[in-house]
């Protein structure tokens, strides 16, 4: 391979957790399982900007969104693709600092199978009483609250990505009917049916379960608003292991409150982490998680350089780049 | 249908839960739906004895273990056939109560589907490091633990009947291994591999997962004891969703207390109900459900009466039944 070398920059963030770093280590091992493709690489690895400038000065890719993003064009003549390594990306929005002409690419379909398997966790502990039967742990009460099989129940799952396609399988293997909601029609082979946003009113009443797994965007923000949450069954439970914009989570804590919800369990709260003293700790019936649900915990980054390599060749072959983040849509 | 009617004496216990109840209404549902045998029935259905004598003296078949149980020869001379509602029999061993030639059938077939979903949760819950997370939520604490996908870890089932293989097919479902332990070395086509009992202290140090689904005999008490707790894995967890007696707790407790085990889940404790003082709430990592892990709680009297009536086909044409307990084994 006479091909020129390509320059990668990685730029990692301390803040983030560890298993999301990309380590000279890890970066390595994936290099070994993509040698051929790897041996046409520069690489630089920097953490929190202490190199950005440099090596922004001639890299072509950039893995890892940089904290400091203003005026790349300028500092990044040469970039032509950005990788960030979160499949959400509403934390960059709106993208008006993205250089004209530079691929701006996300992390979907790194968190898949991690979804599914806290799915179906999720769905039995809220439809196994677990909320209930764990307060009475605490309270060392024995009561024989007894609930039936999944099987017939109903999940309606907002979003159809990688995430939602996993809360779909999962809720297939338990049994469940699935409705999907996202921003088409478009279908999905794991769910039953699929309608568009403008039906959620329609749908909301006939869940037993309500999924949130959209991306959060300017069109997806509070879609599960107070008003519609009031158009849940008292019996139904609501999962969210998106972003927490995409729900008012305030509204939800007063049904919960009420009783008139069996249960939630959120993934994703606002702000993360979650302050001691905010009162969303002591809702009954709710479940908190520290957005955990979807992150591979062991082989993060490993999984997503797997994915990223395969888009390399794309780009090395100047063929169109998978996982592109549309500026419009914001996703 | 010219064939003479059969006497079938329901005895209730109302001490317990009333899903467990065979009410006159469930009764003639499930009549409605085997009508052709259902007619050549005449039936009693009794509450904690209010009518048990009386019925013995002509019935051929009871459903439900009367309580008072001395001299059944003499009390009911025409009895061929006694049924248990539940699917452990523990509570009546020894059988020396029994009349020889009354056949006794338990209640087993009726639970799979539900110890499947609510194994699926439990082997999440423990993997997840759930026991923690909700410490923390408790706490107001937020804490990212992570963790990986269940794929490639071995869940050790000691037990296939009903519950186990129900165990079994959760672990396939979120790609574990599964070795199968059992009296004999007999397959199971949920499991990947199946041994006998003497095996047990060379495949604990294996498991990631150790769940209890054996019934309690003579054999299996104490089968997962403080000698065989020592040989676990510190970062694996137990499930016991059988009988207390099959483990011994206070080892389990002790090992969650020093950090040598990473979880629990026990849906069955010593005494049930368990005590509001018993030490055994408190324990760190340790999630007590009260037993109710594999009842359907709004079908169970369906689903058992469904079973029960096929095998009164087999009695009425005088073929072998299915489920019956051998008194030897006692299961």
């Amino acid at each position: 391979m006479a091909a020129r070398s390509v320059h990668v920059h990685i730029e990692n963030a301390r803040s983030n957790a560890s298993i999301f770093h990309i380590t000279p280590k890890r970066w390595k091992a994936a290099c070994a399982r993509h040698h051929a493709l790897a041996r046409r690489l520069q690489v630089t690895i920097g953490w929190d900007g202490d190199m950005l400038d440099e090596a922004l000065a001639t890299a072509q890719v950039v893995v890892g969104v940089p904290q400091r993003r203003d005026n790349l064009s300028a500092r990044a003549p040469a970039l032509r693709w950005l990788h960030a390594t979160s499949a959400g990306v509403d934390g960059y929005l709106p993208l008006d600092w993205l250089p004209a002409g530079v691929a701006f690419t996300n992390n979907r379909g790194a968190h898949g199978v991690k979804a599914e398997q806290f799915m179906c966790m999720a769905y039995t502990m809220l439809h196994t009483r677990m909320p209930q039967i764990l307060a009475n742990q605490h309270a060392h009460r024995w009561e024989q609250l007894f609930s039936p099989t999944l099987a017939g129940r109903t999940a309606l799952i907002v979003g159809l990505g990688d995430l939602g396609e996993g809360a779909a399988r999962a809720a297939r293997k338990l049994g469940l009917r699935v409705i999907g909601v996202r921003r088409t029609a478009r279908k999905s082979r794991f769910a039953d049916a699929v309608h568009p946003y403008g039906k959620l009113e329609k749908l909301l009443p006939t869940a037993d379960f309500v999924v949130l797994a959209v991306p959060l965007t300017p069109e997806t923000c509070n879609l599960l608003s107070r008003k519609r949450l009031a158009l849940m069954n008292a019996a139904a439970g609501v999962i969210n292991i998106s972003r927490a914009g995409v729900a008012d989570h305030v509204a939800l804590a007063e049904k919960l409150q009420r009783g008139e919800l069996a249960g939630a369990v959120l993934d994703v709260v606002d702000p993360e982490p979650l302050p001691a003293d905010s009162p969303l700790w002591g809702v009954p019936n709710l479940i908190i998680t520290p957005h955990i649900s979807c992150d591979d915990g062991a082989h993060y980054v490993d999984i997503s350089l797997d994915l990223w390599f395969e888009n390399l060749a794309h780009f090395l072959h100047d063929k169109p780049l998978r996982q592109r983040v549309d500026p419009q849509r914001g996703y």
